[in-house]
């Protein structure tokens, strides 16, 4: 969807020892790109790493953030806005892809959590005025880019932003991953049920036994 | 699936001389469902019921509400409180299938208004207490609805609600559009982000110049 050339380029995961970090942490070393794993114990990020290896490295936030080219943002919703205010000056200038779901759960399953600044991506911008915000990979499944018998993603990462040539670099990183395409999907001001979207899977989950995703039909 | 039976069950459509009723009256007539359009003119619902064909007739929103057994509610979303608490009684018992889209544009293109329910199907079931409201339809492009030369919809219709069975059976009506398949997408509380998921979709068809829609993988 987008021909820009994104390799080489080192990917910082911040929260990249949960699930959805490790996930795509492991799906960019095995596509030959320079990972770094960020947890707030430099240790656990270590120790993520290794089970990941491909030659990932892991560090404390701070560090990786300072050090990636390109840093993604997998901290659960919680921690999510003191985390970026601490780590401004060193994600000034960078791409930061902001992939949080601010969800809530009950006995009903999932639902979206409201956002004062109306998402997860948006409060990023608001947070780091002197980064490219990016909003993607909301929707990837940590057990699927986990499963080592999964040599194919079916799955279309809508990709969010109001920085063009940010969005077409953030496609084509979702692009690394076999099967993926990277589709751009609006402004960040639309980021919101991108977000949300991910309780809808969630009941997608439950009631069809199934880890689901989207492709975006016609294009 | 889902295998409830729905042959023969009459559809109403609120607001059915506009695209997106005008394109499902068209495919739900040739699946050989009687099929009503409403308007607030019955002049204007009975000429657009003649463009369709397929047996397909008109009268004033009331009286497609009061005779059709399941009711799809497709108007504007400034008109949509207003025109079901006129309905409430002809409503009564029924499903009623919401496929309102609260947008808004601007030069930047569509973004979602927020409503004060939550989402428009929300505010339908506050105004409906005695209807079985689901949520349905959003994403279908009426130029593809309408246009004769597509045979099949490569379109999963996301189907929200709170009533299962009520649920199931749109589902079932969804899939006897060719090509389109009706998918549980979880419960009326979790509605907004679909509706508002279609100012992404806009993007995507400018940006594609495309009539995008979705699918639901793993199911």
């Amino acid at each position: 969807m987008t021909d820009v050339n994104v390799s080489g380029l080192s990917i910082g995961i911040l929260g990249g020892t949960g699930d959805q970090g490790k996930g795509l942490a492991r799906r960019f070393a095995l596509a030959g790109h320079p990972v770094l794993i960020g947890s707030r114990s430099a240790g656990r990020a270590q120790e993520a790493a290794e089970t990941i290896g491909e030659g990932a490295r892991g560090a404390a936030n701070a560090d990786v953030a300072k050090e990636a080219d390109l840093v993604i943002v997998a901290v659960p919703y919680e921690g999510h806005k003191a985390l970026l205010e601490s780590l401004r000056a060193e994600l000034a200038g960078k791409i930061v892809v902001d992939c949080v779901n601010p969800l809530g759960f009950d006995k009903q399953g999932a639902y979206a959590l409201p956002v004062e600044e109306g998402s997860a991506a948006q409060q990023a911008a608001a947070v780091l005025p002197d980064s490219r915000v990016v909003a993607a990979f909301h929707h990837v499944s940590a057990v699927v880019l986990l499963d080592p018998a999964v040599d194919k993603v079916d799955l279309d990462v809508l990709v969010l932003g109001d920085d063009r040539e940010a969005t077409e670099t953030v496609q084509a990183l979702a692009a690394v991953i076999p099967g993926v395409r990277g589709v751009y999907g609006g402004r960040l001001r639309n980021a919101h049920q991108v977000e949300a979207f991910t309780a809808n899977l969630i009941s997608i989950n439950r009631r069809y036994k199934a880890h689901a995703g989207l492709r975006i039909t016609d294009i």
